[in-house]
């Protein structure tokens, strides 16, 4: 009950297309389970940072403090180098709000077009769970001798027992309340010897409290063909950063197009506000068409109302998601058909 | 001309079984063009650590130094950790004889079923290129407060001007080479802040001499994706040790299986002798049974026989693995038949 203060940052490129979207499917939801929304919208993105300079205000993160939920649409565009864009708004909220729970579904709806031969609605319905603060995405490194023919550049990545002990838990206990109970985790230990190996060691020492939940464990290489080759046999798959990023956009690609897949970055301890968010994005090569897929966002949206308490408005969302698709009236251009990304939003809306 | 002295490592698991099927086709191969091979066997891999300790002996590489090229099979056994064996024995080799360049093609054919629903033999043809001695592969890196709730570990990438360079430069002639002239690199430069962008730099400051090669860079997230859903747009893809190895395995997997994935690991230089063996690994679970494909093995003979120099006798056998594939007459269990491994193996070398 009581009011949610939800902060709104479209951001860049589709992100500007894609957000009403989403917001239309949140008001049409909480109108209908009568929950009190308060949207705050945020200009923030590259926009911003042609302005001022920044890609949000000093005082951003302090700003958003104080929001129940962040609601995100995508960031990035060609005239900002995608490592200032995203390392100057995405990452910083996702760091100092403890979202180190990057959750983003995989399933097969009946009306989208599957690239896999053969594959039914139902068979790829999984969960990736990805390790969103720490491991290769890390500030730290640099360059010797820059500029000159001796030059190179180094990176490091830390994996903490504190940051890998938490994500795994969360990946152990969702596997542990799912149907199935099967967890696959994926590393690189033959390639990757000080953080990788440290990953499985720590698998294998929170595995001894879960008897109960069937564990794989997979080299990231071997796991993508697997993706493509049998994505039924996955349940909830938990990785790194890097090895995250990459499962949670081949994933949906298998599923058929990654313009409906969302995420959710959670802090579960709830000390800080979550972020929702598709995974695509901001997508400059369709950006100002009004083509793109606004799915991904209003799924992200559902995830939002659930992660507030209200796991019947975000399940009403997902339906009225699956039966749009099943129609096969109203599907935008990845999806084989040549709706408007307006159409398909308000099409969406409507049937919740 | 002259004898060629090849030292073969047939190494764990399904290594034993498939080592022997690529002999037997460079035998037939080297019979019918003509060529003097001369092939001496050594049993290292995880039964030598079992017995003494090292993955091969102390002076193995000094041993391996003065042979024309090396035949290996595969390496890796769950009584050794991956990352002692892998590191005993296979990426040594990598390194100390210089070979810089992994390429491994990926190639749909005819009788080989596809997991993607209306791709076409000819359809999937593309060369990765993967950088195969430095970047996120690196023995730098360790922990600090092992063993306590404070541990953490720490690993290094590091990416030189002259490592990068010199396996872009490889990528750019290679495309240039073919009819398409086309060349995908792959990086994270959103994420990986340090590393990434540095590769970035590289590929546009190489590509002002390549300008009749056309170029895409995209991050590997969403490459990984198109892998899936368009691998028919490929020619050429360029990555780290990393990110090649990753889309090693998916291209082969989209194609149907890895088991038909050779790869060569070249000193392009000829300073020391190059390395051949397929992109599959030594494969406990299905070892001993007499099951797994050759075709990775037979192929990557057939790289062999063309880095020595005799390209018509490399394309003869390619010729005669696509031939028995499109008569679907023998097949192994991986793409849809029961022939054995000698069996396919037998199959082929007659038809060379
Ligand atoms: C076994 C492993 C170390 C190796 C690698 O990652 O290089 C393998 O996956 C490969 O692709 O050759
Ligand atoms: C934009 C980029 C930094 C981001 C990531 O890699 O985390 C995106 O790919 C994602 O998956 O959310």
């Amino acid at each position: 009950g009581g009011q949610h203060r939800i902060a709104v940052i479209a951001g860049d490129g589709i992100g500007q297309e894609v957000v009403p979207e989403g917001l239309r499917a949140l008001e049409m939801a909480a109108k209908r389970f009568d929950i009190d929304l308060a949207f705050t919208e945020f200009d923030w993105g590259c926009g911003h940072y042609e302005r001022h300079g920044r890609m949000m205000p000093e005082d951003g993160i302090d700003r958003l403090a104080s929001f129940d939920a962040i609601f995100l649409g995508a960031v990035g565009w060609p005239t900002v180098p995608d490592h200032v864009s995203l390392w100057g708004l995405l990452i910083p909220i996702r760091r100092r709000f403890e979202q180190y729970v990057n959750l983003r579904p995989v399933r097969l709806f009946e009306g989208v077009p599957c690239p896999l031969a053969g594959k039914k609605p139902g068979d790829i319905d999984f969960l990736i769970v990805r390790e969103n603060v720490e491991g290769e995405y890390s500030e730290i490194g640099g360059r010797l001798y820059a500029g000159t023919e001796r030059e190179m550049a180094v990176q490091e990545s830390i994996f903490t027992r504190f940051g890998v002990d938490r994500i795994l838990r969360y990946a152990f206990e969702l596997a542990r309340s799912r149907p199935k109970r099967h967890l696959t985790s994926a590393t690189k230990s033959n390639g990757i010897i000080h953080t990788m190996p440290f990953w499985d060691e720590r698998v294998k020492a929170m595995a001894t409290a879960y008897p109960d939940v069937r564990l794989d464990q997979y080299h990231i290489d071997i796991l993508t063909a697997h993706f493509v080759r049998c994505p039924e046999r996955f349940d909830v798959v938990v990785g790194s950063n890097l090895f995250g990023d990459i499962l949670s956009d081949l994933g949906p690609a298998v599923t058929g197009t990654i313009g409906i897949a969302p995420s959710a970055n959670l802090n579960p301890e709830r000390r800080w506000p979550s972020m929702f968010e598709p995974v695509h994005g901001s997508a400059p090569d369709i950006a100002g068409q009004g083509i793109a897929n606004p799915i991904g966002q209003i799924w992200s949206g559902a995830m939002l109302l659930d992660h507030l308490g209200y796991p019947e408005a975000g399940a009403a969302i997902v339906a009225a998601i699956e039966r749009i698709l099943k129609s096969g009236r109203v599907l935008t251009r990845d999806m084989g058909g040549s709706a408007s990304t307006e159409e398909q939003g308000k099409a969406i809306a409507a049937e919740i």
